[in-house]
């Protein structure tokens, strides 16, 4: 039996590295990029006026004179005829400069008079209110760089300069295989000694919310040619999840029927609470968890040590940790991490009731988890505990 | 120009309520529940073992006797032949304890022998390692509360007490419209004048992110008739969004053209920096946002007012917001609020450059909005100052 701090360095150890993909930049949401994104564009990519207003030639200019209108530019237009010296055009915002001017007044600083305008503004400058081409980001420059979360944000900037596609590390395909004889699928009548089975369906909404859907996903009895036959065929995933017969009675097939199908194992039992039974191996390039049955050890391990997994696939961090003191005292025993369902205040945290491993009642309403240490048996009301937020 | 806390007012008094949808459980994940759900079974929904032991009845056992052992209850399985006094059953985790027992004891804390057993487990008491019928929830009890959000272990929670269907708050019906003569579908080459269109893309990468899979995405021109047919065709949403065309120039149709498709205005342009025209109305249950054509102001806008609907509308809080120090000095003008990109360190936030509204480079890298004071000029280092956060 190892601690929780050793488990998850050996999954650390045996993590296995994301493939890169290229996906189109939508679908790239929320993943982080594998390459540096170089600009195609420069952006703009012409010399735009940054106002509703009139362009002309500063330079030109002698200061003094009212500026003849020669015609207008509609954003979405372009002129190539060249601006001469006291000249000035119509623009708007977003629209390309004529050739021969580099300065904008705003409409709203000058004196219009059939096809002339008096400029007002004193404070006029050299290249005022017009965004230089490329001032964003020139062609060839790095726009985003590798390691970069893609955000909504970042997908329209990217948008903005011309890219469809990025490189990005690629979500783990994930296999879950729920274990055991009395479980029954939901719609379906429970007869005696049965019940609902929910462990795959809690892993298969923890998956969406990290925008994974998992390949696979089935329900088998403890039978032990069912669940190596079941083991078998998704061994080409990238994780796969077993809930149930993990302990050590007389149906907790799943240990041996893992080594039947070659699974190495790295660790069986961590010292903690919910989920001690908790194991954890690797076939080729394929991590295995096989979690305890109990609703609680599930969806506890799965946000301590398979997100730890998916995490390092993905180079992602989905959720916080943080140090929050509790609301109340709390004692347990020593000699195994606890896992408590928790709530956070506005800068605290409460440890709720019913933390039994085959209740979920309080965990529904939880946002947290709460690490309460190995060794240590009393926490006192405002001691900071390490907490694993969870939404 | 009303004032940034006007405007959030407006935009609730004005906020629409959702509608109530029953949605199959793991479609219902991230939703705030619209009905309390009740359990529609006991859970566990018999006596159930806790452990891999061995059960019997505490109160007919002489409590110095071996038991003998009557066979086995696998888990799943069941028996409905009650136990005499002095035997036991052999039983697993999850398995329904038999008539006329009460108590399990540990496999570890026997001394089995032949078909017999002898406790050794000097602290076992009634009820022992059993879980009783209903002790999570009781048939007809309420099991999640109206308002809940809907978890991963919530949906576990359900699924394990029966409950296939939830009744949630739905999330809205969202169209977007961007206008721009200027604009080019990505994919596509730009010519003089034109830009590539990054605003309908980064609102409906936003809208992923809120899990809002948008009705309608349109590009138009800057012609009346287009932009009017195109609002006309949206107005059955629960919110519009459009971007561009929206400020006080010749070619800023969209005001307009709202109002002769009988959109009422509740308010045009807010004291703000970057999105200053925006604007708001209503045409019978649906909300319009026409949001300035600025890259930048369309996203802030989008996080800063139209979340603020959504929210209303699905009843659940998207978004963080904190109070943070500011790593550094900032001076603005005063008279406008500023939404500022910036970037959250462990407990501070810094301000990103590059904040013109045409820029999207440090926005895409920026986890936060860092809102300063319409009044205020000057803030200092370590200046506790609101954060909205955006990722």
């Amino acid at each position: 039996m190892i601690q929780v701090s050793e488990a998850k360095e050996l999954i650390i150890k045996n993590g296995i590295t994301s493939r890169i993909e290229e996906l189109p930049l939508l679908e790239a949401l929320g993943c982080i990029l594998a390459r540096d994104v170089t600009a195609g564009i420069d952006t703009p990519p012409f010399h735009q006026s940054a106002m509703d207003g009139y362009a002309f030639s500063y330079e030109n200019w002698d200061k003094k004179s009212n500026l003849s209108v020669e015609g207008e530019i509609q954003t979405g237009n372009y002129s190539s005829e060249r601006l001469k010296a006291n000249q000035a055009v119509r623009i708007f915002t977003g629209a390309p400069i004529p050739p021969g001017a580099d300065t904008v007044v705003m409409q709203e600083k000058v004196l219009a008079d059939n096809n002339a305008i008096k400029v007002l503004d004193e404070n006029i400058s050299e290249g005022g209110n017009v965004r230089p081409k490329g001032s964003q980001t020139k062609k060839g420059e790095i726009a985003l760089k590798k390691g970069q979360l893609l955000t909504p944000v970042g997908i329209s900037y990217l948008a903005g300069i011309g890219i469809s596609k990025v490189s990005v590390f690629a979500k783990p395909r994930v296999s879950i295989i729920a274990t055991g004889k009395e479980l029954v699928q939901a719609g379906n009548e429970i007869s005696e000694g049965k019940i609902f089975e929910s462990n795959s369906i809690g892993l298969v909404a923890a998956l969406h919310q990290l925008n994974i859907q998992p390949v696979s996903v089935e329900l088998v009895d403890d039978v032990e040619e069912e669940i190596e036959q079941a083991i078998s065929n998704q061994l080409q995933s990238d994780i796969l999840i077993l809930t149930g017969g993990v302990s050590v009675g007389d149906y907790d097939l799943v240990p041996a029927s893992l080594e039947k199908c070659g699974v190495h194992k790295v660790f069986h039992k961590i010292k903690q609470k919910p989920g001690k039974p908790i194991y954890f191996g690797k076939y080729q390039q394929t991590l295995v968890f096989a979690l305890p049955g109990n609703p609680a050890a599930v969806m506890s391990c799965f946000y301590e040590y398979v997100v730890l997994a998916i995490s390092h696939f993905t180079q992602k961090k989905y959720y916080k940790t943080l140090d929050l003191p509790l609301t109340k005292d709390f004692s347990k025993k020593p000699g195994l991490t606890y896992f408590l369902k928790g709530k956070t205040g506005e800068a605290d945290v409460s440890i709720l009731d019913s933390q039994l491993s085959y209740l979920l009642n309080s965990f529904a309403v939880a946002d947290c988890l709460v690490v309460l240490d190995e060794e240590k048996e009393h926490f006192k009301k405002g001691d900071l505990v390490p907490v694993s937020m969870i939404v």
